[in-house]
């Protein structure tokens, strides 16, 4: 099959690689049907992450099943499924408090696992699925072909913006800041508003992603940085603060900005991977200010927000603004390196 | 009237000073019978907070209602009153939301405010309450001798300790760990034992403090520090960690040990004013442990913590082992500063 493989920095590259196929009971072998490029995709193609030698990436797909190994139970050949950006058991006590993406036996995609055996992965053709029960999330029907991307969005960026949200602790009729305005950020915007937040600000520069961010439901949009940023949040809450604050970026700005507009005795919920990132435990401490959050458990939300894609209720598949043959894979990393594109969709 | 200062680092005298009396109409004149020594009480003492100049000290007390400013509501001469460790309005949006630490009006005991009057401090005859039906909790009558020292732990140490369990999120059936054997970390254990937590591990190397977690709730203690600490406390867990974790001593190790054994998912509530802590997020992030906590706001928990007292359900006054009259109040000090007394109450 053709897959997507690193090679350096800024050399991406499809190439035949061998055909995954079910290998234990567990496993699924799953037809890759639209997959995509994340921000932190970026780091090793930036040279930011080293790049030791060649390999597969990607770790957002959906597909159907192809095959099932004997002890898979929920799916069957011809299920649509979405993955998480991480497979889990969903059975281990940390599946069982819903932080699957600290699973006792779950990992990543595009590596060896525990013993050795190739994880594919998601930007190719095909995907051997570990723990497939434990990971995938299938729907009842195939969905409409307009409904893949935002299906696609859950895998990492929804069900991220989704997590910032509740690890802020967002309740109905809440002011809530949004730190970040690139897909996950702008899925933070759209969960804030399905939890109720009566006031939703985007810190957004880019006029293209406030579009997004007011389609998504912000009530307000700040473009400034820094302090500059943090002096219009505070004039918007009337000097008070934001209820809850998601962090959504991961620099040690961001964060900082994020810390400093949250209201006394409010959350930070932080997915944003840390780079560079100091807390400042005195403000943090005088203030009452905690934070909150980490490696979403994409597979603990999947279920509600499948249901509210096909309801209607949300569509962050919007995020999308290319989309490529997986052929064209370089393209789509480009695109998103170069601030060419919010998030790039590939069709293998 | 007769009141503590302390002059320089081990230098805590009991002088005459002014008596005070009602000076504007949201005061109250309180008559101290009961006050304490805090923990944090100990810094200017021990000089490790600089003292430039003698200074009124002390700020957790209780004691009767003298006489009320001519807009006093809630409270008439002959009271029995609760001090928090701060003043409040009990209006300002901070107040409104349960954070009367962040009260914008608010401010502590012992100094000038905002606009230049003296506020006396905790350790005293009298003193001047600003803000007094936003500050003080009354009780309908004038409780026994022997509800007293629990009473005037409400005014900080119990009230600290229950905000690290609900910044911590404790519920039924957790198991929690409780790092720190002071007052408050003892104050923590009976917080998390009281909102039904299964287990509570105390981590204390003291005997009689120890003795006094397991009366106050403590299914097991760890005696060891350090890693050895963190290793049996994942023996104890089955390797999964604690459900919830209050940090009561506010050292970078202590707080290292509480964010190590949390389990993946969980919220270390920390109290301890941090001396030397650096957040390790990359360790939080990966594992979602968050942060929460901070200047506890005990107007909040009084009225509840009030009747647990009055019923009996607690009784944090056995934090008390130690029992001085004012005139000796530097001993109440020495006492706490060589380790000779958990917490020291004084007797105007």
């Amino acid at each position: 099959m053709k897959a997507t493989i690193l090679h350096a920095p800024r050399d991406i590259r499809v190439e035949e690689v061998e055909d995954p196929a079910v290998q234990r009971p567990t496993d699924a072998l799953v037809r890759v049907t639209a997959a995509c490029v994340c921000g932190s995709d970026l780091w090793p193609y930036r040279g930011i992450n080293e790049v030791k030698r060649p390999r597969r990436i990607g770790h957002e797909f959906v597909g159907i099943v192809e095959e099932v190994g004997s002890e898979v139970r929920s799916l069957r050949p011809g299920d649509f499924v979405i993955a998480p950006f991480l497979y889990s058991d969903n059975t281990c006590p940390h599946c069982q408090v819903g932080l699957q993406s600290a699973c006792a036996n779950g990992g990543g995609w595009g590596g060896k696992d525990r013993e050795g055996l190739m994880v594919d992965g998601g930007q190719g053709e095909y995907v051997r699925v570990p723990l497939a029960d434990g990971t995938l999330v299938s729907t009842r029907e195939v969905p409409d072909d307009a409904q893949v991307p935002s299906m696609l969005a859950l895998s990492d960026v929804m069900a991220t913006g989704w997590h910032a949200a509740v690890a802020a602790g967002v309740r109905e009729g809440d002011t809530v800041v949004v730190v970040g305005d690139g897909a996950v950020g702008l899925c933070g915007v759209l969960a804030a508003a399905q939890m109720g937040a009566e006031r939703v600000v985007a810190m957004s520069r880019h006029e293209s992603r406030q579009r997004l961010a007011r389609e998504f439901g912000a009530t307000d949009v700040v473009a400034e940085r820094g302090s500059d940023g943090e002096d219009a949040v505070r004039e918007l809450t009337d000097g008070v603060g934001a209820d809850a604050v998601l962090e959504c970026v991961g620099t040690g700005e961001a964060m900082q900005t994020a810390i400093t507009v949250a209201r006394p005795g409010a959350t930070v919920g932080y997915v944003g991977v840390p780079h560079g990132v100091e807390l400042p435990i005195g403000d943090m401490f005088s203030r009452n200010v905690g934070v909150a959050g980490g490696v979403a458990p994409v597979r603990q939300y999947l279920p509600r927000l499948r249901d509210d894609v096909l309801s209607g209720a949300i569509s962050p598949g919007a995020v999308f603004d290319l989309e490529v043959p997986l052929a064209d894979a370089a393209e789509a990393y480009a695109a998103m390196d170069e601030r060419r594109a919010i998030k790039s969709l590939i069709r293998p």
